[in-house]
């Protein structure tokens, strides 16, 4: 059905894998009312991939397909990237907005590391970047946080951003899983890639909290602004003595704009389980934005998947060619405000602190004394806690000693620990996670 | 700071009252970053309320201010409708139209039952019409419904839209009080408004769920489309019963676009206190969207209150203003699926059903057969109920019975509820609820 008398909106799509054979989808089989919507014509124009006889949906006129990804890239109105990772991507995105096109992606990787170059590029050029699948998949995120809060000031965002690592963890809290065999089930279940280093050391995460941050705070916050702690080192008992105190671990993305600066992290942390955050299960992401007129927000969604990721790619393909078909562009990534990074110094957080002892008479004082001597305050001590086969440095005559602290800076608590790891009375690793109030 | 030579684009804003005197605010204090996000200055250019002598904000300079609604509404770029109600709103809305000023308005009222005469006035006029702030107050929904999900399709849509409603059932719950006096108590503490009905009787969460509905589904659904029952009828019997059973009462907007239709519905409905609906209280909202491809998200915070509304409304101005700044126009509002209603009686849903009773020997087995006579099937039965005060017809013989059906028509159910209350040991009112599976 031809709606309007002008040539279509051609969409080129790099790219033919979980996401990008779902939009191909969403593109063929809602032509129609996507070109109502749009008020012309939109159509796929071609699918560039490695290997164009592997690839076969039926969906998919197997004419569009070809691994001359240059080609697709720089002969369309809207190009689509959907390869992922940094090179070629980059040099793809770039091609694509010298030659004039639009662009929408879902690579958190390249926006994280190079969003600078190519939003000056897009704005140089005068054409669209949008990447509203790049945070939180199928969760509107970044078009509100770009458009919605803008009369506003957003002040800090806490998410759970990462579905694979999620999952993890919800696998050994309910079946008291430790972390290996919980990765291992979570691969056998394709929940996590058979390489899953990226998103359970936390930089799928990180690259997410960059371009939040960058959103929220109209400042750049790239990839390298941000401190990363993955989920490697947590073990079922961390889980275990979390639960005694009816909190959970999740892995959390904390963007913050105080007053020593813009800070960035990644992190697991204790949330008590009756936070909102702490009923996020699986691969489901969630998002908390506190801003100073509208106050707390939440959005929650499906972070990833195939179908839920093509419906973002989806929205923001449509807006870009409303933008086409009007001759006009979206707002620009705004990054005016030059704010400082705060040190990492600055940060101020409860911790729990669980450290292997032999036990002996004076053995708490004497760690008390050292969180005392550096004014670090203590909320609680457990020493009730039974080590057990997951605790690297395991002997039978250890003990478990856990500490939460009150708010003190990261640094000081860094020290002390270092501190009482030395007491000869103190073995093993220690294990230290954020506590969130 | 004037930042560009072009002259500035005009707000003339229409009422200063919770919304419009936040709205103001937000729009004198964050000028220069505003106007920065649009590319050209913006500037508050009036203010129209019915008593300006009584206004008195110290960042809405006095000059401003005017009674005269209609030079305000025809003088501006943008006109910002937040005196509420149906006349004169709607008469100054098509006029600023008609002038040629993009509108923003927090109205739901107005857009659930005048909203295609005004749509179609701004299609034709070529200008704006947003209103992110009708719907959730501070929640960005109507943004991604509008935008972000264009390239899906929404299936349903379920949310707790009205604050007030909320509150009072909140209080009912954990206070153990009865309706009349958790109204008096919320209206106290400028909860709910000295002329309750709009809230209690559910008309406003009506109206946005006829504007959830008309933009999720791309029809027209209006404000009479809506069924809607309120809170008036929940007694802290229905509290009690429901809290036996591990849920909650909730206020519900309920859209659906399903084989025999569109519907629309406003309606008290039993909860598991495990669903994240259950666990939204006091003045929060929140909204659930089912897409095909995006699956569940969810959409939570602040619905109403001066500074929240504001930001939304704030964030619609700023889109108006960077599309008046560039020539363009935001998507129109689609409503080219001209679908059918659902007939009432094709709605399924099971039932929560409690009689007061004379109880004697056979009293069940005379209930229960009335159920099966058409075919209602019972999901489970509780006679321990003891009846307190808050019942009406109560006296001290009598004993409730409580029913739960499975899935069942609304038509049948209510037949049957009515052929039990005509047996002649039932007495008094019968309490209807919906159960949500
Ligand atoms: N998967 C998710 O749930 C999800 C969620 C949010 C965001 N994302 C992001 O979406 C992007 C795509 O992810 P995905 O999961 O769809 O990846 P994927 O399944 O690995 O697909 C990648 C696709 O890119 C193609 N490709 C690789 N190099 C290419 C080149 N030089 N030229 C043309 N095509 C090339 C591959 O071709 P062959 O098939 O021929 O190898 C494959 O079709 C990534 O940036 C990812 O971070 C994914
Ligand atoms: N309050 C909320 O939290 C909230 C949340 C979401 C949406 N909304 C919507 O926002 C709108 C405004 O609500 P609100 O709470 O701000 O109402 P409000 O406090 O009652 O304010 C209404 C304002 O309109 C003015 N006004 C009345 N008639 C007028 C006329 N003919 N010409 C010019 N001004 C006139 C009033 O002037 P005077 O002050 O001189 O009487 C007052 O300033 C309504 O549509 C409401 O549904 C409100």
């Amino acid at each position: 059905m031809a709606l309007h008398h002008e040539a279509p909106i051609r969409v080129g799509l790099l790219g033919a894998g979980t996401v990008g054979s779902q939009t191909a989808r969403l593109l063929v089989e809602q032509k129609d009312e996507l070109s109502q919507r749009i008020g012309r014509d939109i159509e796929l124009g071609g699918v560039a991939c490695l290997d164009p006889d592997e690839v076969d949906f039926p969906w998919i006129d197997r004419s569009l397909l070809t691994s001359d990804t240059m080609a697709v890239a720089t002969n369309a109105d809207i190009v689509v990237e959907l390869i992922g990772g940094l090179e070629p991507a980059r040099t793809f995105v770039l091609a694509a907005i010298e030659s004039g096109a639009s662009v929408v992606t879902a690579n958190k990787a390249l926006l994280a590391k190079h969003g600078p170059e190519i939003y000056q590029a897009a704005a140089d050029k005068g054409v669209d970047i949008y990447f509203e699948a790049a945070v939180g998949g199928a969760i509107p995120i970044v078009r509100p946080l770009r458009e919605s809060l803008v009369g506003d000031k957003v002040t800090s965002m806490l998410g759970i951003v990462n579905g694979t690592t999620n999952y993890i963890l919800d696998e050994m809290t309910t079946k008291g899983l430790d972390f290996d065999v919980a990765l291992r089930d979570a691969q056998a279940r394709g929940y996590a890639e058979a390489d899953p280093t990226g998103d359970i050391e936390g930089h799928d995460a990180a690259n997410k909290a960059a371009i939040m941050a960058t959103l929220g705070f109209h400042t750049n916050v790239g990839i390298d602004d941000v401190t990363v702690e993955g989920i490697t080192r947590i073990t079922a008992d961390d889980i275990a003595a979390a639960a005694a105190e009816h909190k959970v671990v999740k892995l959390l993305a904390v963007v913050e704009n105080g007053e020593a600066g813009v800070s960035a992290r990644v992190y697991p942390a204790l949330i008590d389980e009756n936070h909102p955050l702490a009923s996020v299960h699986g691969s489901f992401n969630a998002v908390f934005v506190k801003a100073e007129a509208a106050d707390d927000l939440m959005f929650y969604g499906r972070g990833a998947g195939g179908a839920p990721t093509a419906s973002a790619v989806v929205g923001d393909v449509v807006t870009v060619a409303r933008h086409i078909a009007q001759g006009c562009t979206g707002p620009v990534i705004p990054m005016y405000n030059d704010l400082p990074k705060a040190p990492i110094e600055a940060s101020k957080a409860a911790f729990a602190v669980r450290f292997l002892i032999h036990d002996k008479p004076g053995v708490l004082a004497a760690i008390a004394a050292e969180f005392a001597k550096r004014g670090v305050s203590i909320n609680g001590v457990n020493q009730d806690l039974k080590p057990t086969l997951h605790d690297p440095g395991y002997s039978g005559e250890l003990q478990q000693l856990r500490i939460v602290t009150h708010l003190t800076d990261e640094a000081t608590l860094r020290d002390t620990v270092k501190a009482v790891c030395e007491l000869d009375f103190v073995t093993g690793e220690p294990s230290i996670l954020r506590v969130l109030d």
